[in-house]
C-alpha cells in the first residue's frame, strides 16, 4: 500500500476542495507511475482512514476521477485504474518541484545581456534612496484624474463599445486626440491614421525595429547609445555601426561617411536629450541629417522621449515634422508626462508602415488598456493634461536648477557635465581617480542606489559615466543623495 | 517676399503660444529650403503686418529662433538665418503630410497577413451584436473592487516604493500571490522564481517562442491551431509542421512519428478547450504526450488560457503539474478572468529561463502596469478573485446551456458542434452547403458581426468553421444573434 498519507498534501485553506485536492492528488500519483493502470485504489473506507479524510470526501474524489477519465467504478469490485493509460516509468517519491530541470540546457537557449551593474550588492531597502534613469515623480501622477475618468466611464454607453472593439492600434478617441496633441506641440501634419499607440516608447523601438531589421542587416546607432535600443537591435539579429556623438549631437560627417561605404538598413537617432549623455542636436545637424536622409532613403527611427521636458527655449521641431518621404518613424511616450504606470506611448510613421504595426502588435499585446487610453484621450481634450505638463515642467526645471547647482558646487573636481537643455536626468562623467563599478557599490552599501544607466565596462570602457535622473526626487532627497556621494568621493 | 500669411498656419486656440507657432512655421520654412540660410527675415514690424498679429508676438518668435540657433541678430541690420546651414534644395509650396510617402517601398517591408476575413463589409455600428473569439463579459468585470484597490494603494506607503523599483517580470506581491494560486488550482509545485507575468496570454506566447525559436527551426503544432500563435512562429522564421487533432485532442501517435523523423525545437499545445476546436485532451493522450516530452527532450508550450472556466468537472490538471524536467513554459491568463480591460497573463517556466525571459520582456515592455498588478494581488489573497471565478463560471455554465441548446435546436441540419467541456466559445462546423464567407458577410449587413476566429480560407480551406463566443452576451442578445442567423441559412 502507498503511503498517501504522506504522498498527497492538503492545503487547508479548502481552495480547491479537499476532494479535488485528493483527485489531483491521485493523478499525479498515476502520472508519475506510482501507480500503475490496472491496479485497484483502496476502498474509499480504507481510503478515508488512511488519509483521516471524511469517506465523502473520499468518493467525491473518486466520482470526480472517474468522470475525467482516470479509473473506471466497476460493480463490487471499486475502483480501478484505467488499464490502458499508457505505462510511465517509476520514480523515486523525491518531492521536487516539478519545474527543475533534469538536463543541462542552459547552452540551448539565447543569451541576453544582464545590466551593465557591477552586481546589485543590496536591493534597495527601508530608507533607500534610489536615483533612476530620468523618469518622473510618481507623486505628481494625476491618478485622481484617471480615476474620475474610469468612473466615468464605467457609467457609460461608450463602455460596453469599447470593450468589444478589435483593437485597431489603439482606441480611436486616444489616437485622434494625439495627431492633434502632436501637430500642435511637435509641427506634425498627421492624421489617425499615422499612428499607433504602444505600451510606452520601448514597445515602440522593439516593434518599429522588428518590422525593419532582418538577421544580418546593417544599421547605424550614435556612439554612446541607449542601451535599451542596443539589445533590441541585437536580439533581432542586426550588425550594429557606431556614430561618434559630441557637444551639438550625432557627428552626421561621420555618418555621411559610413552611408557612402555601404548599404544601411535603419538608423536610430534621439536628437533631443540624447540617451545617455542629454545633448541635444544642433539645426545645422538636423538639416544635414534630413538630406542625408533623403539623399539614401535611410529608415530612420526617431526616438524623442524626452520632447514635452525642455526648459531653456521652446523646443527643436522633430526631424520628423518636415517632409522627409514617409522614411521617418517617429517615437514618443506620455508616460514620461503621466508617471510610471503609465505605460502609453506612440509611432507616427506613414501609413502602410502603420497598418503593419497594427497586425504586428496584436501578436506581442493583443489589445492596450482601453480604459487607461480612453481616460487620457479625454484628459488631452479637456485640457488637464495641458495644464499637467506646465505644473510639472516647472518643478522638473526647479530641481534641473538645484541639483547642477548642488553638484558644481560640490564635485568641481571629481564630477563633470554639461547642464541639459531638457529632460530629467544628468549625464554624470566622473573623473578616472574614481571608478564607476567602486562608486556604485559604496553606494549601495550606504543605501544610495545609482540605478541609472552606467558605462563603465563592456565596449564602452572608457566612459565611466552615469545617467542621474533629478525628476522624481524632491530637493532634500537629491541633497541626501550627494551627501552620501560626496562621503564616498574625497 | 514670401506669402507667410498663406505658408503659416496658426491653430486660434493658442496651443502652443503663437510665438511659437510663427516660431516653428519660420523654422519649417527653412528646413524646406523655402528661406534660403543667409537671406534677412522682414522686420518685426513688417512681419507683424504681414500675417496680422502683435509686433510683440514677432519679437518673441525672433528671439526664439535665435535661441535655438536658426537666425541671428546683427545690430542695425535686423535677424538673418544662420548663413552655415545647410542648403536644401527648395520644393514646391503644396502642402502635404509629412508622412506621405515620396517613394515607393511597400516590397521593403515585412508583411504581416491580415486576419482571414471575406472583407469587413461595415464596421460594428449602433444597436450591433458582436460574437467574439471567445471573451468574458465585460459587465462582470470586477471594476469597483480595482478602483478601489487602486485609492487604497495611493495612500498607502507602498505606492512610492513600487513605483519606484525596477521590473523583475512583475510585482513581487503578484507572483507570489500567483504562485500560490496556481499551486491551489492546477496542482503546480511551484515559487516565484518560476514565474514572469506579462501583458497576457498573448504576450506570454510570443516571449517564450521569442526566445526558442531561430529562423529555420522546425516546430510542431495542432491543425488547426490558433492563428494569432501561427502568425507569431512565421514571424520568428520557424518552419511550421501540423499533427491533426480529434475528439480526444492532438493526435500523438502522428506526433511521435514526427519526432522520430527529425528534430524539432518546439512543441505549441493546447490541451484544455483547444482553440479554436474546443476540444479537451483525453487523460490517455495526456500520459503519451508527457512521455514523447521526456524521451525526445522536446521544448514545449503549454497554452492553458482557459482553464479557469471549466464545467463538467474539475478541470484535468496541467501536463506542467507533473515532473517534466523543466521543458514545458506553462501559460495561463488572468484576462478571462477578469475582463478584456485586465491584460495579465503569465509563464510559469524553469528558472533559467525566467531569467532570460525577464530580460526580454524589458526589451518589448520595459515595465508592467504595477497598480493594476499590485491590485490584483491584494484581490487573490482576500478571496475576491475566488468568489468572482465561482460568480462568473455559474453564469458562463448557464449560457453555454442555453446557447448550446438553441443551436442544436434551430439548426440541427446546418451547424454542427460539440458541447465543450468548459471555455468562452462553441466551434461551429457550417454544412457545405452554407459557405462562411458568404455568411459573415450577410450577417455583417443585418449588423451581426461575427468575430470569432472563422477558418474557410488559406491553408485550411475545408474548416467552413467559426468560433462562437458565447460568455459575453446576455440570453437575450445570443437569441438575438441566432435569429439573424436563422435568416441567412434556411
Amino acid at each position: 500500500m502507498l503511503p498517501f498519507k504522506t504522498l498527497i498534501k492538503f492545503d487547508r485553506t479548502g481552495h480547491p476542495a479537499v476532494y479535488i485536492q485528493l483527485a489531483n492528488g491521485l493523478i499525479n500519483l498515476i502520472r508519475d507511475g506510482k501507480i500503475i493502470p490496472g491496479t485497484f485504489l483502496p476502498g474509499t473506507r480504507e481510503m478515508a482512514r488512511l488519509i483521516q479524510l471524511h469517506r465523502k470526501t473520499v468518493i467525491n474524489a473518486y466520482d470526480e476521477l472517474a468522470a475525467q477519465g482516470w479509473v473506471e467504478s466497476l460493480p463490487q469490485k471499486g475502483f480501478r485504474v484505467v488499464p490502458d493509460l499508457p505505462v510511465v516509468k517509476p520514480r523515486t517519491y523525491k518531492p521536487k518541484s516539478n519545474f527543475s530541470k533534469s538536463v543541462d540546457f542552459t547552452e540551448d537557449l539565447l543569451q541576453l545581456p544582464a545590466l551593465v551593474r557591477p552586481g546589485w550588492v543590496s536591493e534597495p531597502g527601508n530608507g533607500a534612496i534610489t536615483i533612476d534613469d530620468g523618469f518622473p515623480d510618481p507623486a505628481l501622477s494625476p491618478h485622481d484624474s484617471f480615476l474620475q475618468q474610469y468612473r466615468q466611464l464605467l457609467r457609460s454607453e461608450q463602455y460596453h463599445q469599447i470593450s468589444s472593439q478589435i483593437d485597431q492600434g489603439g482606441v480611436p478617441h486616444l489616437k485622434s486626440a494625439t495627431s492633434t496633441f502632436l501637430n500642435r506641440s511637435r509641427g506634425l501634419n498627421i492624421t489617425s491614421e499615422h499612428l499607433i499607440i504602444t505600451r510606452g516608447a520601448q514597445m515602440a523601438i522593439y516593434m518599429a525595429a522588428a518590422l525593419l531589421i532582418r538577421p544580418g542587416d546593417n544599421i547605424v546607432v550614435s556612439d554612446p547609445n541607449y542601451f535599451m535600443a542596443d539589445l533590441i537591435f541585437q536580439k533581432l539579429g542586426a550588425v550594429i555601426h557606431r556614430v561618434a556623438v559630441d557637444q551639438e549631437g550625432m557627428d552626421v560627417d561621420q555618418l555621411e561617411d559610413l552611408l557612402k561605404a555601404r548599404r544601411f538598413r535603419m538608423l536610430y537617432v534621439i536628437p533631443h536629450h540624447h540617451h545617455p549623455t542629454t545633448v541635444t542636436m544642433s539645426s545645422a545637424r538636423r538639416i544635414q541629417l534630413l538630406n542625408l536622409i533623403k539623399q539614401y532613403e535611410l529608415w530612420t527611427i526617431e526616438d524623442d522621449y524626452d520632447y514635452d521636458f525642455h526648459y531653456r527655449n521652446s523646443p527643436i521641431l522633430p526631424l520628423a515634422s518636415t517632409d522627409h518621404g514617409g522614411r521617418i518613424m517617429y517615437i514618443g511616450s506620455y508616460t514620461k508626462l503621466l508617471g510610471p504606470s503609465f505605460r502609453i506611448g506612440y509611432i507616427v510613421a506613414e501609413k502602410h508602415f502603420i497598418h503593419q504595426l497594427i497586425r504586428f502588435k496584436r501578436l506581442i499585446d493583443i489589445r492596450g488598456d482601453f480604459m487607461m487610453e480612453s481616460a487620457l484621450a479625454n484628459l488631452i481634450e479637456n485640457g488637464e493634461l495641458g495644464r499637467h505638463i506646465k505644473r510639472s515642467k516647472k518643478i522638473y526645471a526647479d530641481r534641473l536648477e538645484n541639483a547642477s547647482k548642488l553638484i558644481t558646487d560640490t564635485f568641481a573636481e571629481s564630477i563633470y557635465f554639461e547642464k541639459p537643455q531638457g529632460g530629467m536626468a544628468l549625464w554624470l562623467r566622473f573623473d578616472e581617480r574614481y571608478p564607476l563599478a567602486q562608486i556604485l557599490i559604496k553606494a549601495s552599501a550606504q543605501n544610495l542606489h545609482l540605478q541609472g544607466s552606467a558605462y563603465f565596462e563592456g565596449h564602452i570602457t572608457n566612459l565611466n559615466s552615469l545617467r542621474f535622473g533629478f525628476a522624481s526626487l524632491s530637493e532634500d532627497r537629491i541633497e541626501q543623495a550627494l551627501a552620501i556621494l560626496r562621503d564616498i568621493i574625497k
